[in-house]
């Protein structure tokens, strides 16, 4: 299973709206097939396994790390392939939530009479398919948050400099956690000063996340690198109902999708945002600030995952915050996260927070 | 050697200003004599070490952390009581460049016709005694900043709420370090603020560092913490040449040492405040903030070693920050540390980062 969770990684980022998942049949002690959702999310993993196994599948065990589909799709579903295949055992890493799926898939292998195990080494696939589960269940996306600062907290000098804070091996990383989300997303802040272009570089990958960037306004250069690009590597606009429509038409011309939404304040929603996005099929965004888009993130308790990179170096107090305004006045008020990983990458320290 | 530094460390924090030294005696393969410099400097480690090997000090191998004294001070030299004992070879990690000794302990060795050998485990020792060495060298103390702040580099709320934002691993790490140190400081607005003790509490320790204040005009309570308790764990006051005379007073007549300082600025100076404890013997100082003190650490470039426990809690721009205003316009100019040591303390992350 720990096998099958690895090759499911390998679709995130690629397969949404579908789930990435893992397959792994094993005959006789030996591993006869493979297979991971593809990008787009077909062929399912279940598919690509069985294909891979061939007559081998039968009286085999397969390592799945969702539960099958029991539903006809656009694919006919994983379960009666698995049946047809004759496979003997299969064992699940979690169920889907999915209201189409919830259970059924077993139901269907049980009823041909296939061994079924569930549960196994459920936290982490829970954790590889949290995207999916909550955009099935909560409607959003799963989000990580990406902060890199120095040991103050801070992203940039007060005239705005801010390459680099972080090492080669921290912004290395960085773009292999793009590679792995759906979407990459920053605050029009951010867009304005560093015209970013938010692609995946250097490591040989060629698949693109989205670029998404929410301003209110959509008060953003018509020139920068993701307007230029729009056309090759998508841009999603997230912005308030009262961007100028002159701006918003500008926008569409270039190629960029708009996601209209609800103001909380004098922010874009975040919540509402997501949930746009959700119903848009994203299940992994990876968001790389500003201060204000992070704080907009936290203070909705809408972040999943916080990943800090930090450079030993201080900014002092005049250096532009990580985080902006939470309006928090006491500290039990304080948004709060547990730590999950650190290590050092390069000069710089990676930490990796999970919600409570 | 190894074995001599953890024996060595025991004396860092309580035998100022002497050296915190450990000394191993081996004879056949067997460890027949320990010893490490004793509260207030005195006994040496290796009179200490000599003293429990007795006879079978006799053509043994004494390890050393510190080459051992040639001069007559308030103890006969180190060198000649190895001499006198017997030994056939000395093994030294660095040497000592007190000017009284500064190769001289190794050669009245070598004349006695005992082997020497030196450099052994040398960055190691170079480190724990770096204290001893700054202050016989740049005449000031080892200086140990420490913050405690959270994900985004706060220390308090923007009310000043600041107990608790680390666990209590981190505090217990915190009283540890106290306790390694010859003297914990914080700055008069920390002081005002938290009312601190200073205190190692908690650990089974009974010596106390001294606890130092730097506050330029002393304007602090008098009936605080560190005031009621002057007459028991000492207080020393770095304050700047325009302190209120009366208030110079008052704390003398509760037994408060003054140092005054230079300003730097409206700063105290804080390199004339370390050339003051230097001059006073203090050879390991740990600084606990806030963020003006550690700032003007920072931007004097006189910070040894940070050590940052990181919680997982967001406050947002407005908290307050772990490190005051820098005046650092570029990032060429901002000051940098390397990494050392990053591990998780309890919940929180503790980073060791080092002067360059």
């Amino acid at each position: 299973m720990a096998h099958a969770l690895v090759l499911g990684r390998r679709g995130q980022g690629r397969c949404w709206p579908n789930p990435a998942v893992g397959c792994v049949i094993v005959r006789d002690g030996r591993v006869v097939g493979r297979g991971w959702t593809q990008p787009g999310g077909r062929p399912h993993a279940e598919t690509q396994a069985l294909a891979r196994a061939g007559a081998a599948a039968r009286s085999a065990t397969a390592y799945v790390t969702l539960e099958p589909c029991a539903h006809h799709g656009q694919t006919p579903p994983c379960a009666e392939a698995l049946i047809a295949a004759g496979v003997a055992r299969v064992v699940v890493a979690v169920e889907d939530d999915d209201p189409r799926v919830a259970g059924r898939g077993l139901a269907m292998l049980r009823a041909a009479g296939i061994a079924v195990e569930t549960g196994v080494l459920a936290q982490e696939a829970a954790r590889d398919h949290a995207g999916f589960f909550l955009k099935t269940g909560a409607g959003r996306p799963f989000v990580t948050l990406k902060l890199a600062t120095t040991l103050d907290g801070r992203i940039a000098t007060a005239t705005g400099e801010s390459q680099w804070i972080t090492g080669p091996g921290a912004r290395r990383e960085v773009h292999a956690l793009r590679a792995r989300h759906d979407a990459v997303m920053v605050g029009g802040g951010t867009a304005r000063a560093d015209d970013p272009a938010l692609t995946v570089r250097g490591l040989g990958i060629r698949h693109q996340p989205l670029r998404i960037v929410v301003s209110r306004k959509l008060d953003l250069p018509l020139t920068g690198q993701l307007a230029q690009t729009a056309g090759d590597v998508p841009v999603w606009l997230c912005h308030g109902p009262d961007a100028d429509p002159g701006l918003c038409e500008a926008w569409e011309g270039l190629g960029a999708r708009l996601v209209s939404c609800r103001l909380a304040g004098r922010q874009v929603d975040m919540r509402d945002a997501l949930h746009g996005l959700g119903a848009a099929g994203l299940t992994r965004v990876f968001c790389e600030g500003g201060g204000q888009l992070a704080a907009s993130l936290l203070a909705a308790g809408l972040v999943d995952e916080l990943i800090c990179f930090t450079a030993g170096m201080a900014l002092g107090a005049e250096g532009q915050p990580a985080i902006g305004a939470l309006g928090v006045e006491r500290l039990a008020e304080a948004p709060r996260l547990a730590l999950a990983e650190v290590r050092p990458v390069g000069a710089d320290v990676m930490s990796v927070w999970r919600r409570v």
